[in-house]
């Protein structure tokens, strides 16, 4: 079938989907997400709210969605036979605009994730057991820390579209994620967004030794002409 | 390919738009957004964020949607030629996850958009001149009220999926709206919609009219049984 | 009684309470939230975050208490069989610090209600069909208005100690509520409230008599020693 | 110029103060906050969180500024024999960052104001007794309502600069309010302000015209070029 | 009657009180707040607001508990004496709803506290000198980091019940606290906890190595029926 | 100087502010900001949203502030050729009461304010490449961190009254930072702030001594007389 799997209201586990090639991941992971970011055209960040649980992670991977009920985790459980290698788990939930800080999430599930490959975890609800995940360096990016554990027992999706900060994210697409948060590439634009942020990362590298040596961008980016059209005027 | 029109950041006016039949949608209108969310499976709702600025209007039209640069109208602007009648402006942020409270909607756009037939604005940003709003009988929500006004100089995009609360709109979806908030429901599950959104209706009647008789639901409703199972005790 | 009828994570509905003398109860209506509040020690307010629906209700009631779990009215429907004239429902959740917007609460449980004499409803989470409860004038105070509609698979309790903005509340406590808000009296001190709040109006009415007349209350009060005290200088 | 009047932590009440002409204040009044805060430049807006109890008010006056305690409302009483007809009174806390929903403000203070000729009230934290003080119609612009009551023992300042939304409000400053919320325009620019809003005023009222006709404000503001120069496309 | 130490809005230092037994509280420190949570059944989690200062610190002890006026540290200074070896001092504020973020507590008072024996504090307002206080190795959990000082005017009670996150914590609960958050136990449910917990972490374990070996959770907690039940389809 | 340089909504680039001397600057820097806060009478603090991205900063400078349209950069761009050593950027927006969460800064500005001998970032919005940031050992509080990239085509100032949190910062004030925030000295109060700030200390050590030794404040600061005067009761 060509169209929405879940129209109404179906609920779908799929298990095969498309992926980014490995190599095009492994290539973005270690750029950084703002530059990621700027590179495809300003778009693609799930937002402030995501804070990493962690400090220093920098990781790439293919998506596999999960939509869950919030403050439910059955079908995290029913997630992680589909993922394989290279895998990043992002968990949204039926209801984006009420923020569940439910604590679906913890070290029993990691321990699951890591041992089928998955690198790490985006959420746009709770975590728990945070001091045995960063043991495990097992990377995750939440919108709360929280105790408060789940329910099994209210269906939801895997591998269907999602959204997470209003960011539409679908399977197989690319996750980047470091310590400014998460930013999604569609996944048939990974290797246009790969070409473009290490031309961007050679570009920033130009203009940081020129900063080094005490030049203002004011000048090399030609900002004062445009500061004069503004109206700003120097005393 | 026909595809995503904003792949890699693209910025597009879509003039001609699939829109379900005005029959249907006023059919939905009068309904109450609380029973056609729960009729299409409790989806569609976006969010409690989103709040009238008047009390009492209940209405129903097509989305026409514009996603803008947060704090910017001019593609408001640029949408009102697409728009016909029993169209509702639907507006998105190109970052929905950054709550922009630019009051970038008033008086002035709301008479163009009346003059071209349209129904009512749902906006996840600021609007002002509220006062005058109600006075028109132009019915808005939006996630703020603000007196700091638009830029008109960021480029976005108009009739293309937008995402409010999290929900995704595509242009031509169905959008209900009264007290209780905004719900969109699929363009081609609209007929569906309205089918069930009415069988309920019958069957709250009814209900109704039981429970004013002083009948307990937890009896009709077989929920005795249910609390016993669930191990709720009576003292 | 013995003790805590939810230790150990029971869940119960206790048929039978304690209520305050419905004339107590009713000469504490009409008093106003602030003076009662006031009048018993600045204690018992819930909080600006619950608010009311409507504009100038102002109500008092025995408390009924339900506890729910977030998103889940299965316990609303049980408390109805429990509730006799003059109570008034208030409903809080299991995780009381976790605000869950859903709205568990609209216009057919509020038909049932009316039905056996209760006077309105305070709860801390979301209710909707918001037009039809104002229509039929019955009164809410609630934390959100939202169309997410409730699960019923969840169990909670009626009639145990509940908290709503960290105040505890009792069931058969005197719940006061208007538009500024919601505050709880203690049961055994409902009529020592009634009392101090009476004379409290008094005294303000004899104030109010003297500021219409143009009189300073920085006068009449004697705050001008102690303003000087604080070491505030007149220029 | 002798400086600022709370240097090193000084409490004051100054009780002259400079205001603007109220002939100027009183043209300023019906314009709206919108078209103020457009016509000086986008400047002056106290911000969403500030919001009206009442709808339909639309005032200015000469602001008496107030800076209190957080809670504590001895200063407001000591404010009130420096206001005189025409003034707003303005109540700004010593926390801005920390803001605190005490209902620190009721019926009785403003009976005692509208004695004294106040038109109004704007403050950076809770009121109560809102029932009562839209009967009196004596309009209130408030962040918070609250019955949490204030103390009277902290020192503060009548008619020095405070902020508000961040926004620096000097005493004699002349206040706009109305539905949309809270304009301040600096006392020495407030007949340049009424120049340019009537103007403002004038040129909105043609576009009204044109726009109710039927024109697009695409074409006569010229944004079409604009449009394509920023990489908009028509499909 | 023994009854409510603090009704009529009485102000109580109570110097004597019962606590759990200190093996029962060493048992639960290294236990995890997410599983202790989740052993008593996902009761006494404090919230997500609540967060701790420092990476890496796990504790448990018997609660002194502090109710101070919002801002206001007198009461804290008051409980000192009162403390003995393997308290954990817990303080909440007499407006819950209304979040204070004054920082009431420093390093001066974490000395006084280490001084008599106390393991840590639990504060649902601000703190300062964080520096310092993980210098020293004293940890805490609040719910704000805030340079705004404390006044020492208003008073409070010590050793009487408080909420916070609406969670009612009597003196002599046990606490327990790690990077998760704060989870209270019932004193007389202390024991039955320590059972429940250590049987968890057992069960635990044994789940943690099925899960490393490959082993799907989906199967051996026989979650794929009930998937199957709940409608959810596998494409 | 005549007046404020922003009258009438005027754009300037101020080269040349007075400074408070770089002695009295770096004897604060150690001391803490709060003991610098209550030094000075409680006053300077820009609020618990303004938080550091590192752990273990602790700095002082002078401001060279800026006023920025939310989400754009160019002023702080245009900013960097008026700072010198013993500098720290103060970068609040035209829009305070919107909080904006772009990430306006990151590592190459970083790289050229110190290449200026700039010591720190105090930014009432967002910043990125936070990773980088901390490796530079460049401090930096910030109200968000975000991916979300600046504009560079809304004009701001430089060197004018700026606001965060509230709080009034005048170019060359002297700017306090560590863990717990930020605190801004006015300029000509810098000394007078030094001089309190280190009698505090001194005092501190003092009482620190004595209550390491097991001594109670509630004696030595005569607390107990004013609990008794409260109302507290010993039980």
């Amino acid at each position: 079938m060509t169209g929405n799997p879940m129209a109404k209201g179906r609920h779908v586990v799929r298990r095969s989907i498309d992926r980014a090639p490995l190599d095009v991941v492994d290539g973005l992971a270690p750029i950084g997400t703002a530059s990621v970011h700027e590179a495809i055209g300003k778009r693609g960040y799930l937002g402030a709210e995501l804070r990493p649980i962690q400090t220093g992670a920098r990781i790439a991977g293919n998506a596999v969605t999960v939509l869950i009920h919030p403050g439910d985790n059955i079908m995290i459980h029913a997630a992680i036979e589909v993922c394989t290698d290279g895998d990043i788990l992002v968990v949204g939930t039926t209801t984006p605009n009420l923020p569940s800080p439910h604590g679906v999430f913890g070290d029993l599930l990691a321990t699951s994730l890591q041992a089928h490959g998955v690198r790490g975890l985006v959420i746009d609800t709770g975590v728990r057991d945070t001091h045995d995940l960063r043991e495990m360096e097992f990377p995750v990016w939440s919108r709360f820390v929280s105790c408060q554990g789940p329910a099994k027992s209210n269906p939801g999706s895997v591998n269907v579209p999602i959204t997470i900060g209003g960011v539409i994210i679908n399977p197989g697409d690319v996750i980047c994620a470091d310590d400014d948060g998460v930013v999604v590439v569609p996944r048939d634009e990974a290797e246009w967004a790969l070409d473009r942020s290490l031309a961007r990362l050679d570009s920033e590298a130009a203009t940081r030794d020129r900063l080094t040596g005490g030049e203002l961008s004011v000048d090399f980016y030609g900002l004062r002409e445009q500061l004069t059209e503004m109206g700003v005027e120097y005393e």
